[in-house]
C-alpha cells in the first residue's frame, strides 16, 4: 500500500476523474503554492489561485487560473494558505468571504518561538468565522510537488472543527498520504516546530560520546604510541587506525551503557531519601532520564564497531606478521609453545561473555525500534529494557574484567603512572551494578515499591491516614 | 513527532491555556488518581476530585480540589474512575448524577479471568445511563505521571458511544498520546488483559529452545569433555565456553528453523488426507502454527550467536596455540603442509552456504519486523517467508551436510556409541525438505491447491455439485 | 495488542455474545463466502447466506442458513459480496432490496487493468442506492478463515459513505483487525491492485544487481581461474566459492551504492541547465530516482555478504594452509618476516575505513525501516540519507582505493590485458563524488538553491517579476 502512491506522478488520473472532484483554492502563487497546485491537479482536482495581482502573478501550472483573493475564495470550500505568516494580516479584510470556509495553514517558520502564538492560531484569530486546519507543513517541498516518499508518507493535522479536519484528510488521502490527527488547534505549535528539529534528543548523548571518544583516544595515544616512541624510539603510530580504535570503542560503549542505567539508580535513591515519589526530580536528572534510549543506542553503535574491529584482527598485516615472526623465533630458539589451560579458560570466557553481551545488546536495540516497542505491553518493554538491560551490563562488565584479568597488578601496566584504559572504564559500570544490587536487598526493595505505589513518608505521619486509596 | 511529547513534563502549559480547557473529574484519590491528576493539570486541565472523605483524603496535587462524589460528578462531563473494581458497587447509587456523563475506566486486574465480565462492562451495567469508555489502562503508572515514553505512546480505547470515545481521544491527544480505537466495549476484556501479558506467545518456543540447548549441551559434554577425560585423562573442560557452545547453537538453530516449517507440511498432508480444508486442525497443530514466527526468530538468534562464535575462532588462545604448535611440529618432523584441492572445495563451500543461509536468515528476520511486514502485501510476505524460508532451510542443511562430510563413516566419530551431534540435528530438516519436495510433485500440488481453493472431497461425492462458487 | 487476535480461532466467543450482534449477510457460498462466514460466526455474529439455489448450495458453516438473495438482503444491514465480478450483473435486479444497505466488496481480479473501472465502482454503479465499501480484499483467504496474522493485520477500506465505512470498520475490529481508511471509493482501484503486486519497485534494482553480479563473476572467472589454468596449468577453481564471491560482492555493492546517488546529481545538473525545477524529468530519471531506496538496500545486502566473506578468511582451509606453508618456507630458507610499517598503515587504514563505511551503511539501512523513517522529520531523514549517505560512499570508495593501492601500476595486474575488477568498480563512485563536489562549489550551490526555491530563469527574464512569492 505504502509504495503505490509513488507511481502517482508517473500516471496522473484522467480528466474524467478530474471533473468529479470539487475545486480547491490556493492563496499565494509562490513556489509552495505552485508545487501544491501542480500536485492537486495531477490528483484530479480543479485548482483556482487567489492572488493580489491575478494578471501578473507569474507562471502557474497549466489548467489552473488566477483571480482575486475574494473571487477565488468564493469558488471553493477549502482554501490552502500558501503565504508567509508575515503577510497574513490582509486576510482579516477577507473575513466575510472566508466565513465558514476551511482554511488549511501549511506554513512553517524559520526558527522556533519566533512568534508568541502558532501561525495557525494567529490565522484563526484573524478569521474567526473560518475553520482553520493545520496540515501538510511537515512535508518537504519536494514531497508536495512529487508525492509521498520515504519519510514523507504521513500528513499530521490538527484543528478545532472535526468536519474541517475530515475534509482536509480526504484531500490528503487522495494525494496518497496517510493522515494522523493530532487533536485541536492548540497542537499547531508542536506541528510547526516539528520540521525544524534536527535530532534534538540526540545532541546530549552525541556530545557525551564524542567527548569520551576524544578523551580516551588522546589518553591512549599518550600511553601507548607516544610513550613507546619516547621510551623505546619505536614508531608504532600505525596502531592509531585499528588497535587504538578497538580500545577506545569498547571503553566508550561500556561507559555509555552504564550511563543509561545510572540515572534510574540515582532516581531510586532520591525517592528513598525523600520518602515520596511526588516531588519533582532535579532538571538535570529529568533530562538525563529522557535521553537514556539515545545513550543506549550510541553505546550499541560503539559495541558494533568494537565487534567488527575485533573480528578483523586476524586479517591485519601487523597481526599476521607478528604471528609468523613469533613462530619463527620459537623455532630458532628451539622452543615449543606450551599450552596453558587457565589461559584457555580465560580467553574463551572473555570471548564468550563478550558475545553473549553483544547478543543481548542487539536485542535491546531491536526492541527500541518504534514498531517493535509499540507492539509490546509496558510490562514486556520494561522486562527487556530493565532486566535484560542489567544482564547486558553485567555480561559486558564481566567481559572487561576478564580482559583485564591481573594485568593491573603489573608495574608495566602503568607507563608514566597512567592506569590502563580498561580500569578507568570499569568504574562507572561497577558503581551502577553495586548500587543496583543494594536496591535489590529485600528491605530496600520493599520501601521503594511502597513509595512507587504512592506511599508518602511525610503525609503518612502527618495525616495518620490508613490508606491513600479511595 | 513522536519525541516531542517527552518534553511536556519539562514545560507545562501556561495558565492561559488552562482556563480554556473544560474541567475534568477524577473519582479516587489514590496513587493512580493523583498521578493522573498531576498530569492533567500540567496539560492545562482543571481537575476536581471526587472522594468519600473530601476533607481528609490526603495530599492532592496543588491547584485541585476534592469534593463529594456527587458534587464532583456534576462539575464535569468526563469522569475518570480511578477506583479498584472491588469498590465499584457504590457507583450504582450515583447513577442519577452520572446520567449522560462519559466514564473513563482505567482499571486493571491482578490476574486474568478474575471476574466473569470485564471491569468496564461491569461499570456500564452499574451505571447504564453513562457512556463508559475503557482507556489508559495499558499505560504504566510512570507514564500516567510523566507522559508518553517508548512503549507507552499509544492509548487504546473502546466503548459503545462514538462521541464519548471522541471526547476521551481528545484528552489523550492533549496529553501527547496517539489514540487507537479498538471498537465497542466488548473489546474491554482484551484491553484489560493486555498489561498482564509477558510474552505469552514466546513461552512455548523459549521452552523448546532452552530444552534443546540443555539436552545437546549435556550430550556433547559427555561425548567430548567427559569421554576425553575418562579415556585419555585430558582435561579439556575449557572447551565448554566456546567449542561446545559453537556446536550446540547451530544444532538448536537448525532444528528450530525446521520446526518452523514442519507444521505447515503436516497441515498440508492432513488436508490431503482429509480431502477438505474446512475441518479444524488438532489443537496442538494450531498452537504450533501460531508460534512459527517466534520459533524462527529464536532460531535466528541462535544462528547469530553461532556466527559470532565462529568468527572469533582465530582469535582464541587455544586455536592460536594449536596452529603454532602444529607448525613447529611439522618443521621438526621436516614435513610440509600439502595442499588438498578437495579439502579447499569442501571448506569453501561449507563456509559459503553458511554465509548465504545466514544472509537469508537475516532477511527473514527483517521482514518479520511489524513495520516491514505491514508494508508488504500477503503475496509478498508469503513469498519471502515461504519460498525464501525454504531456501534458507536448504542452504543451512547443506551447510551442515558439508560440515559433516564423511566423518560419520569413521568409527572414531562414535565415542561410547553416541552419534555426532550434527547427524542428530540433520534428521528434522531432512524430513521437512523431503516432505516439502513430495508436496511439490505436480499431482500432489494440484490436489492440495484444489482443496485450498475450497474443494471438498466428501461433499463433492455426496452432493454432486459442479462448482461451489455461487 | 497485536498478538492477542491470533488466539481468536482457539477460543470462539460464547453464544451469549453471539445473540447481541446484528446478523450479517453474505452473498455467495463459494470458498470465500464460507471462510468469511465461519470467521464471522466465531466472532459471535449471526450469518445468513444469499444464494441462487439456497437449497442445494453445498455445505455451509453449521449454524448459518441459506436463503434467496432478496430474502437474505432484507435480514441484514450489511451485505458481503463474495461473488466474482463477472457475476455482479444480477445484483442490478436486486437494487430495490439493497437500497440503503452497506455492500462490502471483497473481490480481487487476476490481473491488473482487466476492467476499465474498479470492481467496487462497478458495483456502486449497478446498485446506486446502496453504500458500497471496498474492504478485506487485501487479506489472504487463510487470514479470512483463521484471523489476523503477520502481514495480515490491517484491513484497508474505502467508500463514499462515512457511516457505511464506520459499520464495516466495527466489524473488522471485532474480527481482530486494525482498520486503515483510504478515503473515497476512487481508491478502490489501488486497493484491488495491491494484492497482485510482487515487489514491483524491487524489480529494476534486482535486475541491475543480478546483471552486475553475473558480469563481474564471469569477468573475474576469466581473469583469475581460467587465466591461471591456461597459463600455469593450475586448477584453482575452488576459488569460485569464496575468493571470487568476495571480489564480486564488494564491487557490486559499491557500484550500486553510487547508483543511488548518481540520479540526484544528474537531476541537479539538469535543473541547473534548464534553469527551472518546474519541468518534468525524463521518465528514465524519474523511474531511477524512485528506486534509489531499493538500490541502496541491495547494496547494503551485498556489503553485508562481503563483510561475512571477509571475516571468515582466516578460518578457510586454503588460507590456513597457505600461512603454514609460507612460514615453513621462510624457515627452510632461513629467512625472517620483516615488518613493513607502511604496509601496516595501509592494511589498517583499509580495514578501518571499510568498517566505518559499513557501520554507516547499516545506519542508513536502519533509518530506511518504515517505523524509523516515519518518526523522523524530513530534515532529519535527508540529513541521514544525503549527508551521511555521501560520507558512506566516500568511506567505501576510499576503502577500495586503499585496497588497490599501487597494484594497478604493475603489469601483472593485467592478465590478457584485462584491468583489475576494483579499478572498474571505482569509475562510477569517483564520478559521483567529483560531480557532487562540483555542486558544492559556492556559486553552483547558490544557483541550485535558488532554482529549488522556485526561481525560474526563463520566467525571470520574460515577466520581469521581482519575486514569485505572493
Amino acid at each position: 500500500m505504502s509504495k503505490n502512491p509513488e507511481s502517482v506522478p508517473l500516471c496522473p488520473l484522467n480528466s474524467a476523474a478530474a471533473t468529479e472532484l470539487e475545486p480547491l483554492c490556493i492563496f499565494g502563487t509562490g513556489d509552495l503554492g505552485r508545487s501544491l497546485g501542480q500536485r492537486l491537479l495531477q490528483s484530479g482536482y480543479k485548482v483556482v489561485y487567489g492572488s493580489r495581482k491575478p494578471h501578473s502573478c507569474g507562471p502557474l501550472p497549466p489548467g489552473t487560473q488566477a483571480m482575486s483573493h475574494s473571487a477565488a475564495a468564493q469558488s471553493a470550500a477549502l482554501v490552502f494558505i500558501c503565504i508567509h505568516r508575515e503577510h497574513y494580516s490582509f486576510l482579516e479584510t477577507l473575513a466575510p468571504q472566508l466565513q465558514g470556509k476551511v482554511l488549511v495553514d501549511v506554513s512553517n517558520n524559520l526558527k522556533k518561538n519566533l512568534y508568541p502564538e502558532a501561525n495557525a492560531e494567529y490565522l484563526q484569530r484573524l478569521v474567526p468565522g473560518a475553520h482553520v486546519v493545520k496540515a501538510f507543513n511537515t512535508l518537504s517541498a519536494w514531497t508536495l510537488q512529487n508525492g509521498p516518499s520515504d519519510a514523507n508518507r504521513q500528513v499530521y493535522l490538527c484543528g478545532n472543527s472535526a468536519e474541517a479536519k475530515q475534509a482536509v484528510a480526504e484531500t490528503a488521502t487522495k494525494l496518497g498520504f496517510t493522515v494522523l490527527d493530532r487533536g485541536s488547534l492548540s497542537a499547531a505549535r508542536e506541528l510547526e516546530d516539528f520540521p525544524l528539529q534536527l535530532f534534538p534528543e540526540w545532541r546530549l548523548p552525541l556530545r557525551i560520546a564524542v567527548g569520551l571518544t576524544a578523551a580516551f583516544y588522546f589518553f591512549l595515544l599518550i600511553r601507548k604510541v607516544i610513550y613507546t616512541y619516547v621510551q623505546k624510539g619505536d614508531d608504532i603510530s600505525f596502531r592509531i587506525m585499528v588497535s587504538l580504535a578497538n580500545k577506545v570503542f569498547p571503553i566508550v560503549s561500556l561507559i555509555m551503557l552504564s550511563l543509561c542505567y545510572l540515572p534510574g539508580v540515582i532516581a531510586a535513591f532520591l525517592q528513598l531519601y525523600r520518602g515520596t515519589k511526588y516531588r519533582r526530580f532535579p532538571d538535570w536528572l529529568d533530562r538525563w532520564m529522557l535521553c537514556r534510549k539515545q545513550l543506549g543506542l550510541l553505546a550499541l553503535a560503539f559495541a558494533f564497531l568494537h565487534v567488527l574491529y575485533t573480528l578483523i584482527i586476524p586479517i591485519r598485516y601487523y597481526v599476521r606478521n607478528r604471528i609468523t615472526s613469533s613462530t619463527i623465533l620459537l623455532i630458532k630458539q628451539n622452543k615449543t609453545s606450551p599450552f596453558d589451560s587457565t589461559m584457555a579458560w580465560r580467553s574463551d570466557s572473555f570471548l564468550s561473555f563478550g558475545i553473549l553481551g553483544f547478543g543481548l545488546y542487539v536485542l535491546l536495540g531491536i526492541t527500541s525500534l518504534p514498531s517493535v516497542s509499540n507492539a509490546l505491553s509496558w510490562r514486556e518493554f520494561s522486562f527487556v529494557q530493565s532486566k535484560l538491560g542489567y544482564l547486558t551490563l553485567f555480561f559486558c562488565t564481566l567481559h572487561t574484567y576478564l580482559y583485564g584479568w591481573n594485568t593491573f597488578l603489573k608495574p608495566t601496566s602503568y607507563p608514566w603512572y597512567t592506569p590502563p584504559g580498561y580500569l578507568l572504564c570499569l568504574i562507572v559500570p561497577t558503581v551502577v551494578l553495586v548500587l543496583k544490587l543494594l536496591l535489590l536487598v529485600p528491605c530496600v526493595d520493599r520501601s521503594l515499591t511502597r513509595i512507587r505505589q504512592g506511599w508518602d513518608r511525610a503525609n503518612k505521619v502527618d495525616d495518620g491516614e490508613k490508606s491513600l486509596l479511595a
